[in-house]
């Protein structure tokens, strides 16, 4: 059997061109822009963004691959727990590869989705190699739809179950404490799953695991843009949707651990780290929907997340 | 002669006044929204808001005075310099109090603008009363205007030079320092002046340098909204501009002391806070201007900064 850490390699491709062929079947007039990319200190990666499509605003998805030596203070960061290793002269020989992905669809009525599955690899100055795997997939609609947000959490939960039936319920908790902006007392959407540093029970089986969410992917997120994508709106809804878009950005910008790392780590490549914003966002002052409208209806689930299946 | 902490809540106050009626004289149709808030740990502000008008997209001017306890941890970060502060039980009597606003007009050919005047007090254990003084003023144009640049500068720098002939060279760079966008390599603006923890000479000097530096806010950019406001544009530079408003959005979120500090304060009142985001921004993947453009023009002045003023 091949070294796990190249099977990863090959499963993080795959899920790009995976994900990348589908965004392409629903929206055959754009195009797609593949760049490739090095980074000096090591490795590189592939960054596919849609922009401006039919039904697309902006749909990215980005491979990397790097390697070379972390500073302590890099290496403790890195990880949620924020556990200490033992450094050679100060520094951490590593490896990191992940896929991440967010979809902005231009319907408001098309949820944005964001998926991110990523491994990692640090030896420590006595030689132990430590590891462990981070992920999820989160859907972000404008307006709720039960029907969806029911099928959208299924898919994950089915996933899950194949390996663990503790896992969907602790990582779907996980998801919506992850993505939560605080001073807004909102979550960014309605959830899915979520979790970093995880390295039992064995590398093989979160491996597995992580191979089961990487393939739902496409049946979660694909028949709701594929159910939605002609559905008509109004300007109003339009509007909803750009201040939900803003929302994205705050949280992004100011809580996201990979972006704000990204951001700090010198010869992170920046556009594919920001690729994630929408190519359009709006803020206005002293926003509040109506009482009983649809936009309150989605406010109400993002302040208390709901359990979407049992 | 009163106590100096109630001249600056007079200046704040006038400062907030005058700023929007000479807003509200250049966009008559437009209405403000005008709310006061109460914090209920002590203090509160009003908050002057005006959005979608003819000339301004978003304009907002808050003042706040806020006073009650903090911890020695929240104090320390208060000032940038870091000095530490002796508690009485971990905890510190404080006062703190400012003007802030942040205009982005409709036209592209119309700068935004942004300043802020604030002054703190920190009772020590001992008794001991800290204080000190921070601000600034800067402009951050879609395209250059040379001519702009030197009437917004020189204004500046006329009313820093009346206290001190060191001020504006000082504050001009530290203005350039702090409004960097340290990942894009480019500064938010073409600065202005910018001072944080001033404390000498003296209280009432302080105060008389920060009165010039508030009274001409108007001066310096109201004559650059009037010359501009009914400037024609394409809808390229429309979008240009739209670009340079999610580079104002990225500096808010990621750099701010202000923003940072307000959004993980506990109580402190969001709305207000985020009033400085722009009413709409994009972000496209991988936007380069063209050489020789006026784009890459304004783009080499933000990434090497010149001296408008000798």
């Amino acid at each position: 059997r091949r070294e796990l850490r190249s099977r990863m390699e090959l499963l993080i491709m795959e899920t790009q061109a995976e994900v990348c062929r589908a965004l392409a079947a629903l929206d055959p007039g754009a195009s797609f822009s593949v760049d490739t990319w090095e980074r000096k200190e090591g490795g590189g990666g592939i960054s596919c963004v849609l922009q401006d499509g039919e039904v697309f605003e902006k749909a990215g998805v980005n491979v990397s691959v790097v390697s070379g030596l972390l500073s302590e203070e890099a290496a403790r960061q890195m990880r949620s727990r924020g556990k200490s290793l033992k450094a050679k002269d100060g520094k951490l020989p590593f490896c990191a590869m992940g896929v991440s992905s967010v979809i902005h669809p231009k319907n408001p009525h098309v949820p944005t989705m964001h998926f991110n599955y990523r491994y990692f690899e640090i030896e420590e100055a006595d030689g132990t190699k430590q590891w462990w795997f981070g992920g999820g997939t989160d859907l972000t609609p404008t307006y709720l739809n039960e029907e969806d947000a029911v099928h959208f959490h299924k898919t994950l939960k089915e996933a899950c179950d194949k390996h663990d039936l503790k896992l969907y319920p602790k990582y779907k908790k996980w998801c919506d404490d992850y993505f939560y902006i605080k001073h807004r007392g909102e979550r960014r959407g309605i959830g899915g799953i979520f979790f970093d540093d995880v390295d039992s029970p064995s590398k093989e089986e979160v491996f597995q695991f992580v191979k089961s969410c990487a393939k739902a992917v496409v049946p979660c997120y694909i028949p709701i843009v594929k159910k939605h994508r002609h559905d008509s709106f109004t300007p109003e809804e339009k509007l909803w949707q750009q201040l939900r878009r803003g929302r994205y950005v705050e949280f992004n910008l100011v809580y996201d651990r990979g972006t704000k790392f990204g951001l700090l780590t010198p010869g992170s490549r920046i556009e594919s780290i920001l690729m994630s914003l929408p190519l359009t966002a709006r803020w206005e002052y002293m926003h509040t929907p109506p009482e009983s409208s649809k936009e309150a209806e989605i406010l109400e689930v993002l302040r208390n997340p709901k359990d979407w299946v049992h």
